[in-house]
């Protein structure tokens, strides 16, 4: 039965300041749900459709979190996305953690990517890429808005975003820390070895000043046509693509 | 002076029947009014600040279009975006008209890209690799709906979009026809020769039967990780990446 603080709090969960003071979020649709269910993270309560519940019934063997059900209709109107069509989960935040970088990994640090919809592609192009984590400054986006989850297309639940102050964290590190730039090197010739730090930079100023003097190679997508400028999300892409030809 | 009947007329091209039916459409902000100035579409009307007018008077040398200043207040209100901040034009569709296409271009052509910031990404993404034209199906975004615009970051005035019902005009090629599929030749492999037409498929369906049917050759983006899919824009950044790499 769902009752009517549920519902509030679910919709609660829409805004920063309660998933932080909770440290809960939500989770839409029933592929992501099923993901999530199958990642690291801690579902407490997966509201369900009863075709949900009926088709995945074997994915909730050992399940010690809850399970409502509920009318498609009803699960319309409780999340960010209408369009919800078979499940909705609670699941709580993970702490905020280091993660171990190694010298035959590369990692992405995001030097306040602002934008949501780009920090969520930025993730599900990590999880393409086989890069294993990500760190991001304090300013960029928060991992669990919807608008990122939704973008991430589950990919969420694999990489792990690490939030921290980027000049501390990259005065300590002595990985190859590379970062576009307009007059670095080719990106097509660039030989980037076996792992380092990929930096990207802010959707309308690039790499902050006190970032720019951790970066050790500076680098650059060549262009061929006159628009200005790639997305964060596509230059991320493109990199990541020649990181892995040159390996 | 902005009479309520222009006001009027600015709001309805937010509408697609509008725009089709007037054959005009809204272009916002300064920076992309001067790239649409700069381009070969002809720019009807021109609102701006008394600051816009004053910092770009040159620009204006020889236009025979009308020129409105209004104050920034009122600009805000006018548009799709609150954010504009300094003009907004008006300006002439232009026709349907197939571009000519040589052996030694590659041509985008999109199987019905729905989401307008997509199509907006990949004509900047042409753009930047010196793709001269794309070509879309009759049921992709429309190319002067205010999303598309927005996220071309102004690359829609360089790169010139042709709809067309694809399966008949992938008939009458002899270009090599390219298209992304999950057991495709390997795109940091494949030798993509000196120029052709680029499939992309829709967001969720990938290439449609019909048009598969003209693929000559068959690719696939290399995957290291674990998503399922990388974003339309995404992948044809990254084909368009290794397409330059291979010539």
């Amino acid at each position: 039965m769902l009752s009517k603080a549920r519902i509030k709090y679910i919709k609660s969960l829409q805004v920063k300041k309660y998933r932080q003071l909770e440290q809960r979020f939500v989770v839409e649709g029933a592929k992501t749900v099923l993901e999530l269910l199958d990642s690291d993270y801690t579902t407490e309560c997966v509201l369900g459709t009863p075709d949900f519940f009926n088709d995945f019934n074997a994915v909730f063997k050992g399940f010690a979190g809850e399970r409502i059900e509920v009318k498609p209709d009803v699960l319309a109107t409780l999340g960010e996305y209408r369009t919800n069509d078979g499940a909705l989960a609670i699941a709580r935040c993970k702490p905020n953690a280091a993660p171990v970088l190694t010298a035959s990994d590369f990692t992405l640090v995001l030097d306040d990517i602002r934008d949501p919809g780009n920090l969520g592609t930025i993730i599900r192009i990590a999880d393409w890429y086989g890069i294993k984590a990500v760190i991001a400054s304090d300013e960029t986006a928060e991992l669990y808005n919807p608008k990122v989850l939704h973008s991430s297309k589950g990919s969420f639940t694999r990489i792990p975003v690490y939030y921290t102050a980027l000049p501390d964290f990259l005065s300590k590190t002595r990985l190859p820390v590379y970062g576009t730039f307009l007059s670095g090197d080719d990106v097509h010739t660039v030989n980037f070895g076996s792992g380092g730090l990929l930096v990207i930079g802010n959707e309308a100023h690039g790499i902050s000043k006190e970032v720019e003097q951790f970066v050790t190679q500076q680098i650059s997508i060549p262009r061929y046509g006159k628009a200005e400028s790639l997305n964060a999300g596509v230059a991320t892409a493109v990199i990541c693509d020649n990181i892995r030809r040159s390996r």
